[in-house]
């Protein structure tokens, strides 16, 4: 090999992009990695990032393959700021856990820990355990709103502070594995028509930059658990 | 009370920023919160922001009062991508946890789970543990480096992708509660002389921009535990 072919292919490997060696599975192009140039900046150019340094600060990995409520749950009660129980391996912090937010007994009410590990949670669940600390919560179906309806009603929300959105889609109608999901919508950016999912099976997919009309359409899928459309939940301080 | 009066009220309750709400501890006057609009700006005006958006999706809560060095050596595997252990909670995925950070002979050879879980890590042992995986470690006293020195070796870490820098600082210089801490640095802003720590006790305090002269004052404090001043660790993909 030539000295020059080489030092190219040494230069080569040493910038290997972080994309190529994640372990993480491969984004489908429909999907933008928020953790790569162009995911970056749709962040810097966006016009409704309210919720996103609130929400990002608490960013955590649902603890096991049924949590993805759980987590998205626990990074929106977090952000919100209300009154958070105690964690017993933080003293005397307070702080919402996928543990301590089960010790609510109006929360054990609705669901369990042990029942939601087995079988996740529908989007009516999420909304009624979300509903079970002192918040407002508006849920959504998937099937009852138009491309535009949900544009506008997640843009609205990504604009204001103290408010969050939730999605619950099917991970293959967007070209990833694959079956029911749930995550924080962090950010909207307009020149691409694309949100910004802060997914929380952080071992499976970085955040992805989708399309609008992807995520509407796979908002807009039967959840065979409960035989209506999956869809959104809005959340907000009473 | 006059109409008025009553409506400036309300519309001031409905609006109560949500750091007056936070569960966290209040921050003195030379910290800048990373979740409010000025945090927000020096994030988007920085230059030397390469590291932030890899150590932000890994961004994670140190898991007892001991383990700000595993939560921040966590953080920055994920981030470089090298090859992880399994956890059994996620089934086939790989992924670095407090708890299998653990599982490899060598890290266990330099200290266990138990004795850092009782007693924390000096900087050298944070070096030590870290090289325990196939990554490059430098170990930087706050004793060696002159504030320019510091702020210079950060900066150019913070604009380069694929290594990321550790701080071991001694809290109650720089206004905070109170003993030594480790953390990760995600961005550097030019105009204010600041730099963004993303600190892993997050049920204590926020992610700060903290001035560079009081984190290298920080980091220029002795640690009883090795009889040598607090530091810096530099680690890159080999
Ligand atoms: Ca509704
Ligand atoms: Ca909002
Ligand atoms: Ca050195
Ligand atoms: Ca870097």
């Amino acid at each position: 090999m030539s000295p020059l072919i080489s030092r190219i292919l040494m230069i080569g490997l040493c910038f290997i992009p972080s994309e190529l060696i994640a372990q993480t599975l491969p984004l489908t192009p429909n999907l933008i990695n928020f953790n790569s140039s162009e995911g970056e900046t749709f962040l810097i150019e966006s016009t409704a990032r309210q919720d996103y340094i609130p929400l990002s600060i608490q960013f955590e990995t649902q603890e096991n393959g049924a949590f993805c409520g759980v987590a998205s749950m626990v990074m929106v009660l977090n952000a919100l700021s209300i009154p958070a129980p105690k964690a017993p391996e933080w003293r005397k912090y307070k702080r919402f856990t996928q543990t301590n937010i089960f010790d609510n007994p109006k929360t054990q009410e609705v669901m369990t820990k042990d029942i939601v590990s087995k079988q996740g949670m529908t989007l009516q669940q999420l909304g009624q355990l979300l509903a079970s600390y002192p918040i407002k919560v508006d849920i959504n179906y998937g099937s009852e709103v138009t491309l535009k309806e949900f544009r506008q009603r997640l843009i609205d929300n990504l604009k204001q502070p103290n408010n969050f959105v939730l999605v619950n889609y099917l991970r293959s109608t967007m070209g990833q594995e694959k079956g029911g999901h749930i995550s924080p919508v962090a950010a909207y950016h307009q020149q691409s028509d694309r949100f910004l999912i802060l997914d929380v099976s952080r071992y499976k997919y970085p955040p992805v930059w989708v399309k609008a009309e992807d995520l509407w359409q796979a908002i807009n899928t039967k959840d065979s658990a409960s035989g209506k459309t999956r869809g959104f939940v809005l959340v907000s301080v009473e």
